[in-house]
């Protein structure tokens, strides 16, 4: 946005040296402190450690649009991931941009065109059933585009605890845990009570009748009796997999 | 309320033989109709079985009302429950009637004066944690009343699931399942999930914040993944006990 | 899973004998642990009792995926049910597997194999209304595939309560009786004051305005001011018949 | 309010005969069109029929403010009917006004001066359980006080339908029936189905945990499956009772 | 259904004479009560002065249901009325059955075979919004089908008061009034506040956002300040028609 | 609607004259007071200073009853706006009306025959997101019908805070603020911390899971920690434009 | 809080001028502008105007931190205003500071030491009902404090529309009118429809039942039919009075 | 719980030497697996680390329970940290432990007798209003008790935003960001849009009317337009501050 603008020193220098009046002391010094505060300064952080990444938020826009705006951040040489993407839309950016990856179970797409570091630590993304599975992969493949490794679990709710058990040493290695379930949305406690990790629950939409689009799972992940876990909106597994991807490189 | 009545069979005969005119054996016949349909029928049933209990909701009641009611009952030779019962309920039914059993967690009074036959299967009731427990006392001595053998688990929750499957041998040997559960309610989905028994949730209000006093237990139940489990209100123990005897005396 | 597993017993003895190492010793024996626990067990009791029953719930599988499905388990040699099935998937399931039943109004195709014992008492299915149907058929199905003798009663709702009056006797020679209704939901009640039998109720979305797809059904069962009730989510017809054959087979 | 106002017409000729200027005619006309429109022609109308009666509602009014408009009134030789009154409020009108009736279970003050012509067809007024006896005496008293003759009907409740239809016929004899209940609500439903007069239901907060203070209640009577029902607000006897009379009085 | 059973009475004389043995006598008499009790009754009264009305509701049905049902009652020689048709069911209809009579607005099909007494006084259906027809004809509908002569008042929303001013003189000659009103749902209560005659109130589903579907609307209406208002469910012109009817027969 | 009509002091004056007998007179007087009270004097001055501006809100309306109404407003002279107007009805009012300016992103048609005085100070509208346009668009586009100069400030959400800052002087230099915001609704509150105009805020249904489609952002709104802050209809951004040009015009 | 502090265009030529070094100059222009984003532009616009007032906010405070604060402020010459102020902070206050107003329905302490300018044009202060009042007088209050010249009209709810109809034309003579209502919220409707000023709704948590302690109202008013309307939280006087004072003074 | 039991290497060992039979080798296994499972593991790995902390939640417990709670594992050498803890709580520990330090703002009572390994990264916890400070000094005293150094910031509410911004270089020092905040909510998403940290957002019932005790800030922070946030229950700062300390101790 302002990649050329000159820093309050260079400025303060430029007056002091006579290169700039007052007024446009002013004026610059002005627009560097609103840049400098917040968005530019997390960005320019963000971006050294992450290669760049663009994320394009597909629900409101056409396949125009969301090829559109992809085609411009890949020609800029960006990593680019685009969610919340349907078949018509995977169709246009496939015509509009080579090189991307599609992941239709996750309704993603991505380009990686910047290596950035990987990291040593895993993130557990762990499903209570099948169905959520969208969900999941939506916080797998983000936090995997954030170059972090994931062991995936799937299909271990509640109500086969045994199943969650034959893989509990598994996840135990891992560094920040993704629990993603619908229904009652029991699964995060249970995980929770299981780890000394940090436990992000996701409500999924998954359910029928009083399970009220994720309401259910929702009120039961915040209610959980085990310390250590916090939760996201219903279905989205992107901010999950984003917070798994900060907090494991912390 | 017509322990004197006579069957419509003995009308008939009697109408037949000319001890009855046509319009007495008609009110008579049509009393006893609206008697035979439902209650009566049922409370005869269930007074040959459970030794005709009597059962007082506390509630809406004053201190004087139960103790009166509860002393006109004991007086009829009835087994007498009483539930939601105060403090100064207990002192008021101490008071008036003698021999009465106090259960002050259940917040219920009881007494026994005829014998009834004692059931051979088991009732199990488990709590999540320790606030669970005047609901599951309500639960498990509202079941003992009606001369069910009872196992009381508490302090199980799914936080800690270990807890859980150490005593799961004990439950399987009963023939019904209470469990009883606040916060996130999701208790009975991980019992449900390992037993084949039917599993009774009970919802109670305790939490704080997103619980909504009960809403979010009663939605975790409402929607577990695992079949076999059906709910009652929130904080309704008798209902549970009271079902749950039903089903152990099938 | 593991059918050809060995007990800790013989684990044990196998390492006394030495046919075994200490560490293959330590890692048979964590897995019979975890087969042990909870779901193993218990398919094991259910598949003597019921014929080695699978179940397939349609809602979030594609007509391909439930046929598959039920192709391979048809193999298996297992009595196999699958629920909420739409047209396009009863088409995949007809032309893949041969001599499955199909049953619309409930949604659901069923499979029977293997012979089992057929249960000596009936489970009642009531209705308030015939837009109920649906519902009511699944419960009954599902009791029907696990050897149940179903009674159905269809369209006696409270407004128009003489017509469950003139059927109650025959519901009284029920064993467990499932109650589905939709609206106001206050069939349960009327029935579970008329028996003495457990009364599993099953609110339906059926309704318009303030029903609020089904809730208004749901909360008018939950506060049931009738003893020996328990309710199941919305809509959940095979839920309530599971739990109706559990019971009715204990 | 304005007894000395004279009408529209009285004006006119008293400006065409020169008795009033312009000015004068024009505001006293709109006076009077503001006063015929709505509540002084309603006013009028009612105080004919029922002996001028007031109303005061005391929920947000202290002892004092009751007693003092209560005295007002009775100094005004109207017939007066105070609701929702406290014991404090019920001691401040007694040593106030002389002559009052006080009805502490429906906790209201009546004061009847003036004589009304008395309905000769009843009103019923009907509950499912004793607990809901307060709402159902706001609605009986409100009845009586506007000269209805009052059937009243206690603890017929879903859950014995049999007491119910044992008073059916006594019930089919009143004009309108208003229905009390609290928990399922489904009491209106059932009477509803058995009468074809107009049913007036009232919901009432009797219950707890899921009938969210009336809610289950509320819900369950506006989905009546009978015709003929109707809702007012939970708790709402005084409204019942009014509109039962309107509607008897028509 | 049993119209060719005999009274008790008969029954009994029979069984004194003889001619019917115990056995038979109480199978008989049983008979007559369950068709005595509620329903039977009822509809007898309601088809002597409506002229045996049927109504179809036609929600949950299809085009062929709706056809076949209305055709057996037409042949019959019923009055039939049918509630939420769609196109392609009026279609059906008017294939099956000659003589019908179509209500686009109000979605219903209405057929007239047995001359029944006209009502001498009317009843008002009045709408907030032009928006709120649908609603409102299938009141105003449903009240001429039992005929009764109906007031249509349109669009006098509160929004614009002095619309309904300006016909309230017309309105108070009426002697039912139906308010029907989506959005804020105020109608019912100013109306009320204008006349002396019940009001129905009928909250309806137009709106967008925090109407929720009707919820705003019924809540106003639940909640109005004015005596002598009661509420139906969302969108139940019928219910309202049907009620106001009753009201206006009486 | 009666511009015909005189006033009642022309009315007085005739029946004095005898031009006019006492029922005439009475007849005509009141006529005067309907149309006095409220709306026609509203519209009297709304026209004088919008030019006569009538809104057609096409949400419950077909294309061709939108084009009709449309063109006999616009046939009449007056300025005309239509809302909530899909692709179908676009082409309907393009087709019957000529010199129709089109709005697709706020969804609104506009007519502009009358010339009206502009106001000098500007109304700001800001969104949080670039999904909240087409709700922003709705009401800008309505502030500019009625002559108000509009700044509009787009994705300035608060998750960015500094884009927001970095335009802060502009927005204090309009007089009235709509800030149109989806998901968490915070964005008024931040406005209204920074200005001291009044802001309108507008909730918007962006977003999903738990925005419960604008519930959210309404309640978000609602509990603004800012004074100066009120709300308006989830989506409403016509009633937001309107009011913000009435201030404006004040 | 910085009134020390000297502008950027000061600290610009001090560093040009050799007073202060590079590093000096970055930290203080940087604490420049922090102080003048937002709060402290605003509040000074605002002292200047309104007599430098301050709000205290009691709910949250105990009687000492009220009458702590107050007297603090008082002491630096403030005007003050304290809202939600209860029995015993009216004391503590009393005896801390001398000359502050006490007003009791309002809940509120004000203390006027500093003359503003009295605006010219009035806000009208409506209520549907006296229970109102509270909130009404915050509303009220908080606009003269603001010093408005506020017309108070009571009691005049849409059950009587008459009465409100009586005041209109005073009611359009104000600039800004605050409509405060609970139970069904339709007065700002109503007035809305009435005026072309803009209305801002304030709902009360007056009412029982379906009321839901002003949901109801919320919901009504959001929901208004008439343009115009705005809405603030639940009880929210001072909101609205500050809005109107805001409004008003522009 | 089981310090002295040994594992199943060894009981494998003694069983084969002998000196264990089949059964009590068969019983101790199955023992060590249920200690193995879940929670002891993980109470040893938080242990280590933490100084064998306990934490008590008062909630349900009466001050003597509390008291003697803690003074058991005071005795036992522990860590000890109570929450939820009122006045006469804090007394009765007080009398009964000595050393205890108790902290009234976040009604908590500390013990730390063994010391811990300080981390050097902070934890900053931050309020939008003083009406948070109890809930944000909850989460802070429970990071500072598992020996996280914690940065706390005041009252920088998102209506005035300038005082975060004044703060934002400090905050974005530390490695997790608890955000408090009742109302509207919105504080996490401005401070998550500032900071690339994970933000954990603790909603507060601070709030009136439609702040639904929370619920509003809940369901604002769930839909928080910044990534890298997420939610614990209403009121839960101990969770917060739990999993605060558990991220910052990765």
């Amino acid at each position: 946005m302002s990649d050329s603008s000159r820093s309050v020193e260079d400025i303060l220098e430029a007056f002091k040296g006579g290169d700039l009046n007052l007024d446009a002391a002013l004026e610059e010094i002005r627009g560097c402190y609103f840049q400098d505060l917040g968005h530019s300064t997390v960005d320019h952080d963000r971006e050294q450690r992450t290669g760049a990444a663009e994320v394009i938020y597909g629900e409101y826009k056409t396949p125009e649009q969301i090829a559109e705006k992809f085609h411009v951040l890949a020609e800029a040489g960006r990593n680019v991931l685009a969610t919340r993407v349907n078949d018509r839309a995977f169709d246009a950016v496939r015509e509009r941009v080579p090189g991307t990856e599609h992941h239709p179970t996750a309704r993603m797409i991505s380009l990686k065109q910047v290596q950035t570091d990987r990291q040593s630590t895993a993130i557990a993304v762990i499903t209570a059933g099948t169905s959520d599975l969208p969900v999941a992969e939506e916080a797998a493949i983000t936090a995997e585009f954030y170059d972090n490794p994931v062991l995936r679990i799937n299909d271990v709710g509640v109500a086969g605890v045994h199943r969650l058990l034959a893989r509990i040493e598994e996840i135990r290695e891992t560094r920040v845990i993704v629990v993603v379930a619908g229904m009652e949305g029991a699964l995060p406690s249970v995980v929770g009570g299981l780890v000394d990790k940090p436990v992000i629950a996701v409500p999924t939409s998954v359910g029928y009748g009083a399970s009220f689009n994720g309401i259910a799972a929702l009120l039961g992940m915040l209610n959980s009796c085990a310390s250590g876990v916090s939760v996201v909106n219903i279905d989205n597994g992107f901010g999950a997999g984003f917070l798994a991807s900060t907090i494991n490189r912390l």
